[in-house]
C-alpha cells in the first residue's frame, strides 16, 4: 500500500509545489490539510479545491479560530507571555494549534509522515516536529524546503512545468506569519539591524503618530480570560478580534526587536499584536489587584519559563503542563474590570475594580479611614533586616 | 554628654519640626543632614541655614547628584530594574544614596541615632532603617511621625508656636518624592483606583496626547553604562537628565499602577520617570544584540530578584552583592549604539549597532550570503525533543 | 459575655500553666485543644482531663495522625521538600495542621482568640500567627511566654500555688517537638556548635555506627504517594511509622545543621527523621526514572521555594496553593517501585522499576539492541553550541 | 601542506587505533595530546612514547593534576554542585581542563581538527565540541567512533593488521571514566535499572558496611577554598587526593543514579567520588554557617543552574562566567574549620568554627545572655503575613 503523508498546507505557492514535490521524491500520496487560525486571506474552500488541483489525494481544511483563541491564545493571556519581554509567541501558539489538525488527519488517513514548509533554520520546524513527535511519536517529520532542497525558485520553475493553478508572481519582499493573535514580518532589508522599520510593513495597526481620537475600553476578565468588551459579553476570539480592530486602529502592539533564536542564532523581528498586547497589559494590571504579592513574585519566573518552553516549540511537553497547573490556580481570582485608553500606540490602564480585590482603601490610605497599625514597623523592619544586620556586623568589623 | 540624633531633612514643614520635636522627646541634639539627590527645589543653602535656624546644632548639605546617578542610577540601569515589570526603583534608589551620607554624618558628629520623616505604613521606613542598620549596626533609627505620633496638624501647631522659618500653608494635596530618576506621586482621590490621574499630577512628563515634533536620540553605551547622546559625551547623570527633559517633552516615562508595598499592602502609586524609562529600554534592545541566549534568559531573574531587594530596601545586603557580581560581568559587552524615536509617549528603538553584536547577518539572512547550515537542524530537534518525546510515548500509551 | 481563647494544649507543665495565667491576664475562659500529629507520650483522655481540672472550661482533643501524614506529610514528599537542603520540615508540617484544629474549636465555641506556648524568637509562632490569620483572619493571637512574660520559673511557681495536677519537676535539658514526621532537639550544650551531638539526644534512631544486619525494603508509589511496604499496602501514615521503625533502626535520618530562622538568625538544630528520609530518598530516585527532564530540572526550583514558604510559616497561603497544582501534576506519573537497602545510616536505593518509566533500555544500552542514531549528535551539537560559539567569535576576537 | 589534527589521546586501544584511523580517513597528520587530571594509569612518558608508535607526528603530554583542581574542582566545590542532587560532575569537570590543552595544541602545531574518542550518545561529545568551539571556534571536531563507525571489533582487528604496539585483549566488562574528583562506571548489566552495583565495580571506595575505626578530619576552608587537612596546609589537589584515600576507606560517596543526559535519554550511572561527596558536605556546612539567609537561598538557584551548565558541556559560555561572577562573591566570607566523622559510608559534620560566622550565641540561645527581643516578633508576624491574610480574608468570603 502506498505510503501517506499528511502536509501542512496554506493554498500558497510553497506549499502547493510541495504537493507534486514530496509526491517526487518519497514516490507517497499527499494530504493536505489547512487549519485556519485567523491568519486571514482566500476561503477555506477554495484552499481545499486548489489543493486537489494540485494533486493531493485528500483535503482537509478546518476553521480553528476559536479552538485557537481559547486553547492556545488563552493560556498566553493567563501568562502574561511575552518573549525577552516583548514578544506575545503569535506564530508560538499558531504551531500546535495546527500541528494537533495534522496529527488527527494522519491518524484519519493512516499517514506515517507529516510535512511542513518551513526552513531549516527558523523555530517553526522546532515546533511543528517537536509538537508532532509528542502527539504521535510515531510520526515521521519531513521538510521540503531543508530536506529536498526545495528553493523559491525550484518551486517556481515546478509549479510552471506542472501548471499548477497557482501565481507564480515574483515573491513579495516581505516574509510574513500572521494569525488572530498578531502578525509577524521579516524582509530583507530589516536584516540590517540598523534599519528602521517603514509604515509599509503594517497591516495590523495604523501610524500611531497620526493624530486621532482616543478610544476608551471596558475589559471584563473572570478568572484571567476576557468575558466581555464595554460590558458586551465576548468570546475570547471575539475579545482578541475587536481589540485587534479598536487597539490597531490606534497604532498600538507595533514591536520591532532583536530576538534569540531556538536554533542558536539571532534574528530580527518585527511583529504587530493589538488584541495580545491590550490584552495582556489589562490582565497584568488586573492581577497586580487580585494576586497576593508572593503569589506574584513567582508567577513573573513561571511566566518567563512558559513564554521560553512555547516560544522553543515545547507545547506538548511535561512541564508546560505542570506550569498550566501552577498559572491556572493564580488566575483563579483574576476577575474583574479594567478600564483602558487606547491612544496614539499606547494602551494605558485608567481603572480598575473587582470583587477579588486585594486591594483595602483602609490600609492604604492617609486619610481619615486609615486601619493601618503603624506600630507593627518598627518589629516587622527589625526582623526583616536582621540577617543583612548580623551580616554587616561580620563584615564591617572584617 | 548630650546625645546627637543625625536627621534626613529635606528643608520642608515636616523634617524642619521634627528638629525641635526629638529634641523634645529625646533630649538630644539634632544634626540636620540634606542629600541632593535630584529632587530640585531650593538651593542647599538655603536649606542649610534654615536647619540651623529651626534648632539643629548641625547642618549639614551634600550635592549626591553625580555619586546617585553614578552608584545607583546605573546599577539599575544594568538589571533593568522594573519592580513589577513597571516601575524603576525611583524612590527605592535613592534611600541607601542619602543612608550613606546620614551614616557618614553620625560618625562625625558621634551621633547614636539616625531620625527621618517617613510614615510607618510605607517602603521607605524600612529602606532608611534597613540600610542604617547594614552599614552601621550600632545606631539606633527613630520617626517621629510614626514613633512619636507627630501628625500634619501637630507639626503646623508645633511650627507656629515655635515661630518656625518655614510656610505653615495648607499641605499640598499630592505627597511627592522626586529625584533626578523619577517622581513618585500620592493623592487622596487616587486611592480610588477607578479614578484615572489628571493631567496636573504631572511634572517630569508634557502629555503624550498633545501633537508634536518626534524627536530622535542617538544612545552610545560602554559596559552597560550610557556615555553619550547624539554623539556628545555625557557622565550618567547628565544622560538622565538630558533624556528626562527630552522624553519628559514628548510625554514618556508615565506609570500608574496598584504596586505590592513590603508592609503587605498594596498601594496606587503614579510615577513618571521619562529618563530612565528611555535609558532602560534602549539599554534592554542593546542586550538583545549583544548578550548571548542562556545569559540573557537567567538574566531576566536576576533582574527581577535584583528589583525585589531593592525595592524592599535591602541595598547593602550581601545578596544584593552577589547578584551585582553576575550584572557586572552580564554587562561587560553591552556597548554600542542605540536610535531611539521619542514620540507620543514611547520611546521606540529604530536601529542598533555594536561592535560587540552576536547578530551575524550571514547566519540570519534568507538572502544571498546565508551560510547557516541547514542540515544541522533534523539532529538538533530529534535530540532537543528526544526527553519530550519519550515521555508523550509514555503518556499516550496510558 | 465571657470572652474566649482558644489555647494549643500539649499536657505539658507550660501549656497547663498557660491556662490560668491567660485566665488571670485576660479574664476570658480558656479552651484546651490537644491534637496528635503523632509525638506519642500520654493518652488523649488522659491528657484532656488535666486540661480540664487544671481551669479550662472545655477541652477537646483530636487524633490528627492520618490526617497529618495524608495532608501534611504527603505534600512535603511529592516536594522532596528538605529545608536547606536538609531538614524534611518536621515541625513547620505540624503547625498548619494543628491550626485547622485550633480555628474549628474557636469557631464551634465562639471564641475570640488563639493562644500558643511558643517562644518569640522561634518560627513556631509564625507559623502558628501566619495559619490562623489566614484560615480566621478575624481571630487574635496571643503567646503568654512571648506577651505575658511567663518564664519556666513563673510557670512552676504558678502550678506549685495553683497546685495543679502536673510534676513541675526541672525542665529536662532538652527542648523537643516530635510528630510522626521526626524529631527536633535543641539544648543548651549544641547552642555551641563546635559540640558534637552525643548519643543521648536521639530516641527516633539507633546508633548507625553499631555493626548490625541491613534491611531491605520495597516501597511502592503511586502518584507520588507510598501505597505499599514490600508489597504490602499502606496507608501514608503507615508507611512513615514503619519506615520510622526500620529506617530508625539502622540510624538514618540524623541531621545536625545551622539553620537559617525566619526571624533573621542562625540556630543549631539536631533532627532525627528515619521515615521522612527514607521515603523522601526513595521518592527522589523514582522521579529520576519517571520525570521528563525539562520537569525535573524546575521542579527543583519549586521544591525549595515550596520548603521556604512552609518553613516561613505561609502552608495556607496563595502561592503554596499554586506551588501544590505544579507539583501534583509533576507527580502524576510517579509510580513504581523502589528497592531500598536500610543500614548503618544511609538509605541507599538499588532498584527501580516502573510502568511509567522513561528510562529506555534500549536508546540506554551500548549493547546489541541500541536504537538511538548516533548521527544526530552532529547536528544537535553545533546547534545547541551556537550561541555560546558566536559569543566566543566576538570575545576572542575583542 | 598536509592538514593537522589534534586527537584526545588516552594510551588505551580505542584511541591508539584512532591514530591511524583518522589518518586513514582524511590523510591528516595526527598529533596525540594526553592530559593527566588524575585519572592514574601508565606514566605520561610511556603514553607519549605509545602515541609516537602508533603513528602520531608529534605527541604531548601534560600534568594537569593542579590546574584541574584548582581551576575546574574548586569552583564546583564553590558551588556545591550537585547534578540531580547527586553527582559531583566528575567527568563533566574534566571535559573543559583537556579541551583547553586540546586547542592549545591545535594552535601550536598549525592543526585545524580537533578528534576524541566519545560515542554520539554520550555527554561528553557535546562537553568536547562545545568546548572547543567556545575557545577556538575555527576548529572543526571530529569523533571516529561516531563519524567513521570505528566499532570496537573493528578497532581490535585494526590494531592487530597495524601490529600497534597496544594489548587488544577482550574489553573489560566496565566502561570507566576516572579522575582525582571522581570515578564513572557503566556496565552491561548496569543497564537493568532493577539490578544493584555489586562490590566489583568500586575502586575509589571501600565497602562502607565492613566494620572499621571512625576517622574524624578537620577541613580548613578559605574563601570557599579547602586550605587545610587536619591542620596541614594542602593544595586543593591534596585536600582531594587526601580525602578520596580517607573517606574512599569509609566507604563515603558512592552514588548510584537513573541521570538525564543532556541527549535526552535517561541512562544509568554508578559514581565514586569520596573527596569530592566529603568536601561539598563541609563547605556546605560551612556556608550555613557564615552565609546570609537571603545570599544561601538565592544560591542553591544558582547552584542548580551551574550544575546544569557545566553537566550539558556549557563550561566556556557566557552565562556560565556571570554565575561564577555571582559564586566567588557568594564564597567570600566561607573561611573557617569543619570537623566531620568519616565513617560507615558516611561525611558527617559534627563541629564548626568561624571568625566569619552570622551564628550569634547571645541571638540563639534560650538560656542566660540571650539578646533576642522578642517584642519584636508580633510585628514582624503581623506584616510578613499581612498579604496573605488579606488575601484569606477575600478567599474566605468567596
Amino acid at each position: 500500500m502506498t505510503e501517506r503523508v499528511v502536509l501542512a498546507y496554506s493554498g500558497g505557492l510553497d506549499t502547493s509545489v510541495c504537493i507534486g514535490w514530496i509526491a517526487e521524491e518519497t514516490g507517497a500520496e499527499v494530504i493536505a490539510v489547512a487549519v485556519d487560525v485567523g491568519q486571514g486571506g482566500e476561503d477555506l474552500d477554495v484552499i481545499r479545491k486548489r489543493a486537489l488541483a494540485c494533486g493531493a489525494v485528500e483535503a482537509e481544511v478546518a476553521d480553528a479560530k476559536d479552538e485557537f483563541a481559547e486553547g492556545y491564545c488563552l493560556p498566553a493571556i493567563k501568562a502574561n507571555a511575552l518573549y525577552m519581554d516583548r514578544y506575545p509567541l503569535v506564530s508560538a501558539l499558531s504551531r500546535p494549534a495546527i500541528v494537533k489538525h495534522l496529527v488527527a488527519a494522519a491518524e484519519k488517513h493512516g499517514a506515517t509522515t507529516v510535512a511542513h514548509g518551513c526552513t531549516g533554520k527558523g523555530n517553526d520546524q522546532v515546533r511543528f516536529e517537536a509538537g508532532i513527535s509528542s502527539l504521535a511519536p510515531g510520526l515521521k517529520c519531513i521538510a521540503p524546503v531543508r530536506d529536498y532542497a526545495m528553493t523559491r525558485d525550484k518551486a517556481i520553475a515546478f509549479a510552471e512545468k506542472a501548471e499548477l493553478p497557482i501565481a507564480t508572481t515574483k515573491k513579495s519582499p516581505y516574509s510574513i506569519d500572521q494569525n488572530v493573535f498578531g502578525r509577524a514580518v521579516e524582509t530583507g532589508f530589516l536584516e540590517d539591524i540598523w534599519n528602521a522599520p517603514i509604515e509599509d510593513l503594517y497591516e495590523y495597526t495604523e501610524n500611531p503618530a497620526t493624530p486621532r481620537e482616543a478610544d476608551e475600553v471596558l475589559i471584563t476578565f473572570k478568572e484571567g480570560a476576557p468575558v466581555a468588551l464595554d460590558g458586551r459579553p465576548v468570546t475570547v476570539l471575539q475579545a482578541i478580534q475587536e481589540l485587534n480592530a479598536r487597539a490597531g486602529a490606534q497604532g498600538i502592539g507595533r514591536i520591532d526587536m532583536v530576538e534569540d533564536r531556538l536554533v542558536g542564532i539571532k534574528s530580527r523581528e518585527v511583529y504587530e499584536a493589538p488584541g495580545a498586547i491590550a490584552l495582556i497589559t489589562a490582565h497584568q494590571e488586573l492581577e497586580n489587584v487580585t494576586v497576593e504579592r508572593e503569589l506574584a513574585r513567582y508567577k513573573r519566573q513561571v511566566e518567563q519559563r512558559w513564554g521560553e518552553l512555547v516560544y522553543d516549540g515545547l507545547w506538548f511537553s511535561p512541564l508546560k503542563r505542570a506550569l498550566d497547573g501552577f498559572l491556572d490556580e493564580a488566575n483563579a481570582a483574576v476577575s474583574g474590570d479594567i478600564r483602558m485608553t487606547l491612544h496614539g500606540g499606547r494602551a494605558v490602564v485608567t481603572g480598575r475594580r473587582s470583587a477579588q480585590s486585594l486591594y483595602d482603601f483602609n490600609l492604604a490610605t492617609y486619610d481619615t479611614g486609615d486601619t493601618f497599625d503603624q506600630s507593627l514597623s518598627k518589629g516587622f523592619i527589625e526582623l526583616f533586616g536582621m540577617s543583612s544586620k548580623i551580616a554587616a556586623q561580620r563584615d564591617l568589623a572584617g
